[in-house]
């Protein structure tokens, strides 16, 4: 257990998107599960428990990002008329993340610590595209100073990344806190840059044990944490 | 002119998607005018003429199916923060596709053409998935008993294609009618091979001349004409 912490003058508030901002592992959950309900009923020959085994393994190998989710899906499935399937899975699967909304009262919150004189920024792991368009559909494409993306950086979520950003903001790192749910790319990486680590325990990193200066269950908690009065 | 051609027992009726089931120029334009709204909205610091004017040009020279139109754009006006911008685009535009509909009474006309014995297919020009898209998204997935699209079949819309379609079906080519609005790849074409070609006058190509058997102005008018008794 590191020493206790003592922090001063937070001026910078950085906040993760996924899982921090909205509820992004249940979203993806029941776009995937809804993507396969639509193959099913496109006339895909499978039953949806080894649809959504095949699709799991698929989805670990690849990585989230990966384009061919589907594509993929329907080789190994050895399936025939691919392009009816998959257009099926593609429009059930866009259509749930269509629906995607921030958790309770977010945009009051970040309106509240704005107005408190807050610089509020993004600091995200992603697709800078994906990312944005996650922003734009929350309706908060306005509500922060700066985004800062991994890609656009060129750095991936780690203590440069982090004293990055410090730079960009002519800010020192004790006067940032990160607000996110992964406990290393969140928590570790800010916290040995300098900065306050705020936990929001959310997603399915939630169990983990990880050593952060604050932890909240929901993020609108964040604007009664004594630091940021 | 050519002899007038007579035609009896036809059984086949073959369908284009784009401009004949669905008004898909005029969604493509309302599309492209909504993205432009949302980069300008999104600080794209430029006029609405003349960003549609740099993306008119990048579509004719990468053609309608590349998937980067926006991407080039923002490079081309020198966009600062161009991932916002793309993103915000990107959103406006499928947001305006998504409501695509059939042209009047095309389901009630594909409905009763079916119950009156004629086997209904597609045949259309493009990428299966996207083309897929289309049908599920205008609810026309069940509609049709065959669905050919260039790219599975790995040839443009030229008198193969239609004799290839013969082929699969199993039909003389004279017992075929291909309906469509395009002069050349769903009249001429399908003449050639020896169809019946019913133009529908429909999107930009709607004034040139064409020698087709049939001219409609509305697809919904098709099921009123002689041969389809």
């Amino acid at each position: 257990m590191p020493a206790k912490r003592e922090f001063r003058g937070v001026r910078f508030l950085l906040f993760d998107i996924d899982d921090t901002l909205f509820p992004s592992s249940e979203f993806a959950k029941k776009a995937r599960k809804n993507a396969i309900a639509a193959m099913l009923s496109a006339g895909l020959p499978a039953d949806a428990n080894s649809v959504s085994a095949a699709l799991r393994e698929i989805i670990c190998k690849k990585g989230a990002n990966n384009q061919e989710h589907f594509d993929l899906l329907c080789k190994k499935l050895k399936c025939k008329n691919p392009a009816k399937i998959i257009a099926s899975a593609i429009r059930a699967y866009h259509d749930t993340k269509r629906q995607i909304a921030p958790y309770p009262r977010v945009s009051s919150l970040l309106a509240k610590l704005r107005k408190r004189g807050f610089v509020l920024c993004v600091a995200t792991e992603g697709i800078a595209k994906k990312q944005w368009d996650k922003l734009i559909r929350l309706g908060l494409q306005d509500s922060f100073d700066s985004v800062f993306i991994s890609e656009e950086l060129g750095l991936n979520k780690s203590p440069n990344f982090y004293l990055r950003i410090c730079r960009a903001l002519g800010a020192k790192p004790s006067t940032c806190a990160m607000i996110g749910n992964h406990p290393v790319l969140d928590v570790l990486s800010s916290r040995k840059a300098g900065m306050v680590a705020i936990r929001v325990l959310k997603g399915k990193h939630q169990k983990e044990k990880c050593n952060s200066d604050f932890a909240v269950r929901n993020i609108s908690e964040v604007g009664k944490l004594p630091i940021l009065k």
